[in-house]
């Protein structure tokens, strides 16, 4: 690991210092199961690199991580499911090192249950509110 | 793109038969405004290829397609928000054309709202069915 943290439990999973249920790993990414799974085969992707979100995350890592990603949905053999990865407490992430939750969906009641009143708090926006958006998102990137 | 699909919403985007607002793109990939936001800043990325599902997707644009979320979460200006990627009617997919939401979250109530008692059925594994799901999960990749 390029970048670890010794007080990381998921830098500690890399190293082998913890054991965890490996389902695949490439040079850069590591796979394994969930020990408190939402569904069978709920599995989490995490680099090999110790960063808390995502855009501290080099991107070499995440050109990775994708293929792997999808190696593992093939894995679970699921039809439905879901990729979450979650950034900042606030947006319920409980371990500060990138992870994406692999999630398979079998029926309403396991995996990832959104309820479309309560979880998606949808509204139609006003395209003049959209457009001062986007200008302020391409400026932070231009 | 090397592989479109007529009736699809996403593919008219890409082809921008149908305008979108455009945040960012490169040759496999295209960021656009969700126009129903959840939270203000809420982004699709999309890959510019016809696949309902990341299984169906070439490794090449699940590589391309990681740093351009990143690229997008800075965009953003967020310091919590949420990587979403469904697959399949079950799973909550509504346009069968893979994407990622990015969605910034500021508050409880905008955003991704995830109640912990319900969005996320949890539960303890046994280690002897962990064990079972991960043998059948490696024979699938293997
Ligand atoms: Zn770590
Ligand atoms: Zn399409």
């Amino acid at each position: 690991m390029t970048h670890s943290d010794d007080k990381c439990i998921f830098c500690l999973i890399v190293k082998e210092t913890i054991p965890s249920l490996k389902v695949y790993e490439t040079e850069h990414s590591l796979a394994f199961l969930d020990i408190n799974p939402v569904s069978d085969g709920h599995t989490l992707v995490i680099p090999k690199y110790h960063a808390v979100t995502i855009t501290d995350l080099p991107d070499e890592y995440l050109a990775d991580i994708g293929p792997v990603v999808k190696k593992i949905a093939i894995a679970t053999g699921a039809t439905a499911y879901n990729v979450l990865q979650n950034n900042g407490k606030l947006a319920f992430q409980h371990v500060d090192h990138v992870h994406f939750h692999v999630i398979p969906k079998t029926n309403d009641k396991d995996g990832l249950v959104l309820d479309v009143n309560t979880s998606w708090p949808q509204q139609k926006a006003k395209k003049e509110d959209l457009e001062v958006i986007l200008e302020k998102m391409k400026a932070r990137i231009a």
